[in-house]
């Protein structure tokens, strides 16, 4: 690990920042706040910044009226309000950390092919992800009907396509996070949609095989088309998208494809530069957010992050992250020494009327990590028996069988998902035991819990086995 | 603290429990699947055994049908499911410890005073809390009109008044949890409600003054009528209640009145047996659930129990301490060696539109206990800005400047409590520090959490007070 150098009493006065989204506009708040005299720059290659990408599919599904809302800030509320200078629709083309230059292109004369050199003291890579479009026999013909879902102008072309052409069936490819949020949004929509997942399971990041039953049965009550185990192999149509054929021959027929087969970081402009790549192509960092080239930061989708269970990096792009990382990297950049922890692997999603989520290892994750797993499950309800309109909730919790650190969980419910995966996060960060966990004093109420917490019992349930 | 001296190859062939609520049926239970060649005894007063007390709110504003509908399980049911007996509608007179012998009323023959004697081997003492009565002026003048809510009868003796009587008004007397609970549902019946606390303030011993004009609010944003920091000295009317006075001269006439003023423990027959009595009176139990008799074991409302972020005895009656201490004392009383780990005073209420919750000591609490407490809030929503339906949520947090050991929280807000109390209390039986709280990976979705978690974030701003 490289230590952090900035001299506090030489504070830089120009801090960069590749990036506007999370990451970025959280390092450039932080940075100016940190130091105020510096010149904080975000180089932007969108024409907004500071939009939460996580309500996307809400706007398509009609719960939010505008993509604008989507938006924090503007550009213009950050240079009048925070002195932030952030220059839209340009992108960051090359690093030359030996001049301490980036290379941009210049928005201005961006038809003429025309570039400007940007100098920093030191600078914040924050470049985040792409969907990651699979190589498919076909996809090469099609101009017109086949989206990702990632960035506000994904989410705004897709529902320009659903106001103009009115479509009636989709066809959502990938079966994690964006597909079961999206596959939601197209029903409530009024379409016929069909989620098809290469693996055998919705959720396969998330959750357990034997777990993701429940939302499977949730999407097909909801009348989600669902087929697991197949790969699309061919996209169908000549410039319009017509459907998807299998690799078990599978054909089907759809108005448009939206893909959700994750994404990968943009790290192209790192590695070019030197910057060391860790796992998953994303940019290595360390817990300074530092890359390994001195004054060069990284955060967010595009950097490597610890996983605080296992002490190792990983590569998990989420908004949380991405806003933390930002935020250390932000204040590093302006000579602090502040310290990112490192995340769980903390994820929650919401499908119809299920939350789904996860933190720390699965059984098979911690057997890789040297663990020696034991794991069980419950079946719960969400409020006092008789009170109105309980929820069901199922939690898995995985620990070691050796030192009876809770190792994860997994939890599927109608409610109160999140504050569980969020007592379980702390129990990882602070190696809470099984005993931790099914001793720890939850509150109680009838209209909000049973009397008996179901992560203490499940607990409580799993010290059998130990 | 005495060493728990059960031999478990000389388990105990009878194990007496008396009372039949949340700890004596949950310590009847473990008991029985613990050592299933043991009878097990439960001695109620009551009519009825297992029902959820803290569902009479709910019954009397109408969301619950029925009081039956608390009854988790029936004394039929414990008879013929768990081969555990039960005697209704006995009280149990005088302990003898020197001949391990209980005087009990007989039901059969109660009318007639005559009493009967049960042996045991083992001893759980479940007696509960009984609800406080203040000696008021004119009290003993009332006959109709005047109720507590703490027992199942005691809801039915409410209902019956309001079918009865179909009143207009109503006073509530102690603005505690029961007080919060009772004037929502006496209000959605329709009734005109009228709140006195002595205090200055909406659950004194739940939230500090400052956050409790966030309930304060709410209640009168209701239509709640709200008189604080006025004792009621008289009570007027002859047989049938017609109002108070408060100390300081003021008269509210009403239909009738329930007294939310607090329970003490039912702790004489233990303190008849020579059992020590500790703090507020309760039955002195150690971490075994034992008193300091040999094989006599306390639970419950009736028992202290030890608060793990001071390490002193308290007494907080609540229903899932009742439960855990139960099935400590249950498993201990059959032969094992289980431990209670302790409380942090994790309470929750909700009323109308709000859920009020506390962990751990607020800073007087901390104070007192020897701690150096530094403490902010923050006011902060549950969802994404975008995402509809958010609601507001207040957190504040208490911690020790020296160690930056998080000491307590108390949350307000309209979804999303339980669950950060939990990760509070669970913080708090970690020792977890502010940077702990600040860093844990906490999960987020828009429809539940908005991306920067709040409890991270009052952690981090506490941070900037070490």
């Amino acid at each position: 690990m490289i230590k952090f150098s900035a001299d506090a009493n030489k504070k830089p006065k120009h801090i960069v920042i590749i990036g506007g989204v999370a990451a970025g506009t959280s390092a450039a708040s932080k940075a100016k706040r940190i130091n105020p005299d510096a010149n904080v720059t975000i180089i932007q290659q969108e024409s907004t910044v500071s939009y939460g990408s996580c309500g996307l599919p809400y706007v398509l599904e009609g719960l939010i009226d505008d993509f604008s809302e989507l938006i924090a800030r503007t550009a213009e509320e950050f240079e009048s309000k925070y002195d932030i200078d952030i220059l839209l629709n340009t992108s960051a083309l090359k690093i030359t950390p030996s001049k301490k230059q980036i290379i941009v292109s210049d928005s201005v004369y961006k038809e003429k092919n025309i570039n400007k050199i940007i100098g920093y003291d030191t600078l914040v890579i924050a470049t985040g992800a792409s969907a990651v479009i699979p190589s498919l026999q076909g996809i090469e013909n099609i101009n017109n009907g086949m989206f990702t879902l990632r960035t506000l102008n994904d989410g705004i072309a897709i529902k320009s396509f659903l106001e103009n052409n009115r479509p009636n069936s989709c066809v959502v490819v990938g079966a994690g996070l964006i597909g079961v949020e999206i596959v939601e949004a197209f029903k409530k929509q009024g379409l016929e949609v069909t989620l098809v997942g290469s693996g055998n399971s919705i959720l396969p990041k998330i959750i357990d095989t034997d777990m993701s039953l429940i939302v499977k049965q949730e999407l097909e009550n909801n009348g989600i088309k669902i087929v697991l185990g197949e790969r699309v192999e061919k996209i169908l149509g000549d410039q319009k998208f017509q459907g998807v054929v299998t690799n078990k021959g599978k054909t089907i027929l759809s108005d448009f494809l939206v893909f959700g087969t994750g994404v990968k970081p943009n790290s192209e402009i790192a590695l070019d530069a030197g910057i060391k790549i860790g796992i998953n192509n994303a940019i290595k960092v360390d817990k300074y957010m530092q890359t390994n080239i001195s004054n060069i930061f990284a955060a967010g989708d595009c950097a490597t992050a610890e996983n605080y269970v296992t002490g190792k990096d990983t590569y998990l792009p989420l908004g949380t992250t991405a806003n933390k990382q930002g935020r250390v990297a932000g204040e590093n950049s302006a000579g602090g020494q502040a310290i990112f922890r490192g995340i769980a692997g903390s994820a929650i999603t919401k499908t119809f009327d299920l939350f789904i989520g996860k933190t720390g290892l699965n059984s098979e994750e911690a057997r890789k990590n040297g663990f020696e797993p034991i794991e069980t499950d419950i079946n719960s309800v969400t409020r006092a028996g008789y009170y109105p309109e309980s929820k069901s909730i199922s939690i898995k919790i995985v620990a070691d069988k050796k030192t009876h650190q809770i190792l994860g969980a997994q939890i599927i419910g109608g409610e109160g998902v999140k504050g569980r995966i969020d007592v379980v996060a702390l129990a990882l960060l602070k190696k809470a035991t099984i005993n931790d966990l099914s001793s720890y004093d939850a509150c109680y109420v009838p209209p909000i819990s049973p009397v008996w917490e179901p992560l203490n019992i499940v607990a409580s349930n799993l010290s059998k086995f130990v």
